[in-house]
């Protein structure tokens, strides 16, 4: 599995305030477990912070930790998500990943750890 | 009826966790029973899984079964749900067909089992 | 008016799970009681099962009956609910009728019959 | 004012069921009662009806009578309402006019006699 | 500052009736008091009426007023919305300015006077 | 940090209603504060004011001042919003900052201050 | 087959000088001569008149002769093409037919007589 | 037949250079000649001037004219410009007329005198 | 492979014209002849025809005989021209097929037989 | 009429090369010479520069003198290219205005002067 002690934080600026941090990502690879295929995604990270926000370009390099790692579509959106939450401790966080055709079939997964805080503003 | 043994699961990799799965079906073709021609298709599945998950390549090979198979729309909307409901143990499970025109006419069939948990998260 | 014993139904397959049919109906034609001239329509059928479910052949061949008829675009939407009703004895039933313009003029006129069960499946 | 008795009506083909009937007129057009200039509209006629429905053509050819009458926004939108309101009874109606653009404005003015009732059908 | 008494009103010809009235203006232009350059803007005007409507000519006429005057985009919004409640004294109104990009900024002013009646309709 | 002494304000030219000023701020950039490389963003600033407004030139010579400054998304939309809300005391304010793509990611921030108000206008 | 002695024709208003003439027709309706099943479909129909124009209501008159009669699409269109030209003798003419899906392939037939003079005028 | 001695003209203030002008009529109507019915089309009129230009005003009180007259579409199209022509003698003109539904057909009609110089702008 | 006797024709009813034919087929599926996983396709059919035509259900019933057979998509593109060519003996005939995504990759493959003859229309 | 002397210069900084240089004016307004009443524009002005490039702000200054000039639409768009032309000396130059809706009618004029050289770029 991808390690996770690549991702570093910074100090949430604005501790005293709740508000809403979101990441596309665009480019996203892994590989089948069960037939070695790649597999391409996009992943939607969205979360209120606490103490700590991931730092944008660690985020990017321990992505790309799956990219020759063999693991289901189910388990890289929950991994993904535990290691966010294990890393930044955040108030609030969703992961969503989105797969493109395999078989005629397309899928995807989403997963949130806490629910949002009441007030919070929304992304227009 | 397709034999559903064919299915193939997983242990759900987060099972703490009530996470949502999408698959998207872009090709699926039965067979009408009343006239011999065949029925195309399209199929959205959306589970919370329980203890398991439908390994993917096994979905593609199981609706692969109804390539020459008479059944009518409704049936083998509610027969894919039986199945896959029988197989994983989901919490939550809607499977919705969309058919192509026929004699003018197209048509969807939407069925459920179980409610989704509260505060589940949804596809953006 | 058309006669509805051509309709023909087939046993619910799951008549123990609440579930969605849709047929929209891309071609139906009838007659202007008052000018003779042709009238043009699509319609949508959403129905919740009990015993019966409409079969698509006969619903086909049943809408033609008023290909040659002339009838109030009010009076043939509720007529084809009261005929389906009468056959399928469903939970509910909704049918919309879209007429194309006459006069610079088009209509949509929607009847149902019963409510929705609650916790319906919607179709996406 | 245009004179409503041209107006026809034709007994509900369904009064023991509350439905809703939608007429969208593409063209209209009056005269401004200031300028003397042509006026043009679309014209959303929505109701449940009660007794009768409004024939269709009658409709039209009434609409046509205001084609060289001078009159306001505001009031020909309300005289419409009153009119079929006066002729049909129904349990409720909306009228709303969509103006094109004069001296670089354009208008919208909307009016409803009675409130839809409880679990009356939505057209899609 | 533009004088409001070029503003004329007629009677609402329905005062026993809620209804809605909007006036979406596509050109406007004033003149910025800090640079001397001229500001665009398309402004929404929308309100209900009480014993006066405001005549569509004379908006016409009293918003060129404005044409070279220089003023804040917040004041003039509010200096229209004051001037039409003076005129009209509506039962509720409210005013929209839309500007277009300086120095890569554009902006959105928008008033009311009072709140909407219940059960007022809406425009489609 | 950015001088916000840089900021001007106007009196509020009606302070005695609630209404709603929205800038949309088409070019904004800064420089990535780990790698040095430039960031672009737009940002959504929108506040009901309570004694002051923001002059929009100054707006404009305020955000420009980032144009060289390395900082995180996180930190320069709370101090932005930190900043107006300081020079300006607004009953309420929301500033919303949506970047361009970084190794395959783009992000979206959003911080308020305070609640609306309730009953206050919306942009439509 | 449908008798052409209905289409009235009058005399072309310009004929010293090439113009283009397009009538779109959005409903028609013939019977398969196979399986007795109606066919739907849209037509157009170009021309450069020579002495005479097809007189609009005696075409759709005429069109709808097809409504109950058994004809391959083929024919059709180049029964309809034969008829406005022996009626009509014009310059230059096409008919194009668009038939709705049957067995999930729909077709298009096009048909023209002569060639478009050198210099005449296109819609836009 | 619209008496053409109502169209006004300038003199075209720049006859040494070819160049484009385009009217687009939103908003005409005319009576069909049969059925006593009004008719709705819009128009475009594009032409090269050669000593003199139509002023729009007197344009639309031209088109204004045949408000309440019956004449065919192919009809009208060449009598406006044939007006246009003989009140501004232009080097090059095209009249296009598309009317809306009647019966479920929709024309136009495409009506040009000369032809364009060799090395005209074209309008984006 | 597919029988292609069950192909029907019926005489050509413009043989004195030259005129085109295009079938546009929505549901088309083989198998894969390396995998046997099925593959899926739309098909465009256009031809000028000689003495016959192709008939659309024995068109769509020949079509269908490649359900089950293992062939490669040029393959049968190649085939289904080879066959019609040989029933109809058309002027002209052009095939071409576009396959659904495999391993995020698809496919188009074009065939024709003969050249369009000089001067034949165009489907717009 | 404008004075064509506020525009300023810049020496072409490649006239060894013919490159494309376009301008779109998104607010322009001028007064209409008959009715008094202001009229609004957008422009493009498209120019392969031979000595001299116009100054954009010069450019931005010289257009808002028409905003309180009474000029023909066709008059002030042969004068912004005579200026234009008179000062940069291009080898080719087009200016088109696009007017908004008066009385119904929308106009767009297009001139030029000279002709594009061959082998230009063209934007897309």
């Amino acid at each position: 599995m991808a390690d996770r002690s690549i991702l570093e934080t910074f100090p949430n600026p604005k501790s005293s305030r709740d508000y809403l941090i979101e990441h596309h990502v665009h480019e996203f690879t892994s590989v089948c477990p069960k037939t070695g295929q790649p597999d391409y995604a996009t992943l939607r990270v969205a979360y209120v912070a606490n103490e700590s926000c991931v730092e944008l370009k660690s985020l990017k390099l321990y992505l790309q930790l799956f990219r020759n790692e063999g693991i289901f579509y189910e388990d890289v959106t929950n991994a993904i998500l535990d290691a966010l939450v294990a890393v930044c401790r955040p108030t609030w966080m969703i992961v969503e990943s989105t797969w493109t055709v395999r078989g005629g079939i397309h899928s995807v997964i989403t997963a949130q750890h806490g629910q949002p805080p009441a007030g919070m503003p929304r992304s227009s």
